[in-house]
């Protein structure tokens, strides 16, 4: 795919390895902002090369895993976490001189600590992470603009070559994301708070109405636009995805954890007795909170999520 | 206000005692689906009474408690759950015989105790509750489609006159809700189950961030949409409204939370002890919820309610 825009494309060959959400969402969109001047597409489920073949997602014929590696000078791991270190191992031979490995997982000390033994020295390995995704899974979800105005982490070892982070910089800001660097032990605690403990929390209490009997279920289902249904939409993301991320956080989701159920026995405890000042308090505090996230452009401001079948009309 | 279809509105007087986001939502819809012959609101808070008569929510001039229920066929109180015991009180005196008075709290056994003693036995007391609303609060926020393809749930005593609730029945099914019967306990089972848990556990994690520092605190706004924006939406509810709720469905609400913490411990219990089978059985399990609700139309399917700044363009 030749650039017809005057600035030459940041990469010569794009390299995806696993093509679900995010994988098929970066070949759309750095088709579409013209990023890379190529794009190969490896993934270990033939029911999903099919797919990107359907959907021409990449530029390159479909071939073995070497095959797509072999040129690219950005090879991006998008494989649920706990995939990471043996896609590594596999791609190492391949890997050429002075190419970036990057990726895109959830937690970062852990895919740092499974990945770089397996690399050769000769190549950058900058681990990221694009804040962006929906519900759904697979390379058909996946859309070009999905990293519009979301940040991407990128977590580079202290003594990184400056000039590579700045390329991987680049090509998330061309595909439409904002930047920021940190530890990636930073990178997981902030997440554990504002990713993980929320899914836990999510799919924990989808569980808990699970487990009634079939009359109560349904009932829950009829009436889940009282408050239940806004926790199902993170309760139906990827299980296996979020096996790994739990798997591989452990310590920073326990500590949030732990957080969270003393502040729920105080909660509990006012309602116990009857505390209606307490209560009246803490839920005016957590108001403000909404609002700074609507400030900032993390989240519309249209009622219900502008969810309503119908229009308002007065 | 005449009205110019076939049918005589079901109502000759909607009287509307309370004037947030439901009373002003009920007014909108009731005019516009023309099921009263006319509407009166009175609001205990000048400033909203203001916003009434600027938005001309009601047909007859603004007066005292009094004046707004003369001659009502109709009662609704729409104040936070707390309240209504003090209103029942309040509107005794100038209730005509066979009027129905009606309310739309999220609880329904603890209304029914606080306003039942208050009432003259010539009127009829069928309680209500549209499961209905959006985070948004006061009489500006209110819209005539809110109660569209959503339940009302009334919960009359087992002697009730049939046709009264037929009658307000047919009323809600006017504004476009769907209806249903369920006995006062039940009903708050259910919503300790489907609204109150949900919301009293959104209030809690928002709660844990903001009891990080300033630095921790930004970079939970800035990172947000990661999952913790989904809790913030509920948690930016009426304060008040809230408290009143948790006061009331004290028993419910603590044997419902008492359930979640049971089952947020085994997740907790995978989690530290690497149980990664098991967790991703529970993460598979509760999709299936997910996907009923949006079969019955209760949620959009729309990645992320639909709320991507930009559109899918490939």
């Amino acid at each position: 795919m030749s650039s017809l825009s005057a600035q030459p494309p940041l990469f010569e060959k794009l390299a995806i390895i696993g093509c679900g959400l995010i994988g098929s969402s970066i070949a759309r969109a750095a088709r579409q902002f013209n990023v890379t001047r190529s794009i190969s597409i490896y993934d270990a489920q033939p029911s999903v090369m099919e797919r990107v073949q359907a959907l021409n997602l990449a530029d390159s014929k479909i071939g073995g895993i070497g095959h797509a590696i072999e040129g690219a000078d950005l090879i991006i791991i998008c494989t649920p976490v706990g995939a990471c270190g043996r896609v590594a191992k596999e791609i190492a031979p391949f890997l050429q001189k002075d190419a970036i490995v990057s990726d895109v997982g959830s937690v970062k000390a852990a895919v740092v600590r499974q990945v770089t033994p397996h690399l050769p020295t000769h190549v950058h390995f900058i681990p990221a992470h694009p804040i962006a995704g929906t519900e759904f899974s697979g390379p058909d979800s996946g859309f070009s603009t999905l990293f519009q105005n979301r940040w991407c982490i990128l977590t580079p070892e202290q003594n990184a070559n400056a000039s590579k982070v700045q390329q991987l910089a680049l090509f998330w800001e061309g595909i439409g994301a904002k930047v920021e660097t940190m530890s990636p032990e930073h990178h997981d605690k902030v997440l554990a708070l504002t990713s993980h403990l929320p899914h836990l929390i999510a799919y924990n209490i989808v569980g808990t109405a699970d487990d009634f009997g079939e009359q109560t279920r349904s009932e829950v289902i009829k009436f889940s636009a009282s408050g239940f249904r806004d926790f199902t939409r993170i309760a139906a993301s990827d299980p296996i995805m979020w096996r790994d991320i739990f798997l591989n956080n452990r310590d920073a989701v326990l500590e949030m954890l732990g957080r969270f159920n003393e502040d729920l026995s105080a909660l509990q405890r006012m309602i116990r007795h009857g505390d209606g000042d307490s209560l009246s308090a803490f839920f005016s505090r957590t108001r403000i909170i909404r609002q700074s996230i609507i400030e900032q452009g993390q989240d519309t401001p249209s009622p219900d999520f502008g969810r309503q079948n119908q229009k308002k009309t007065n």
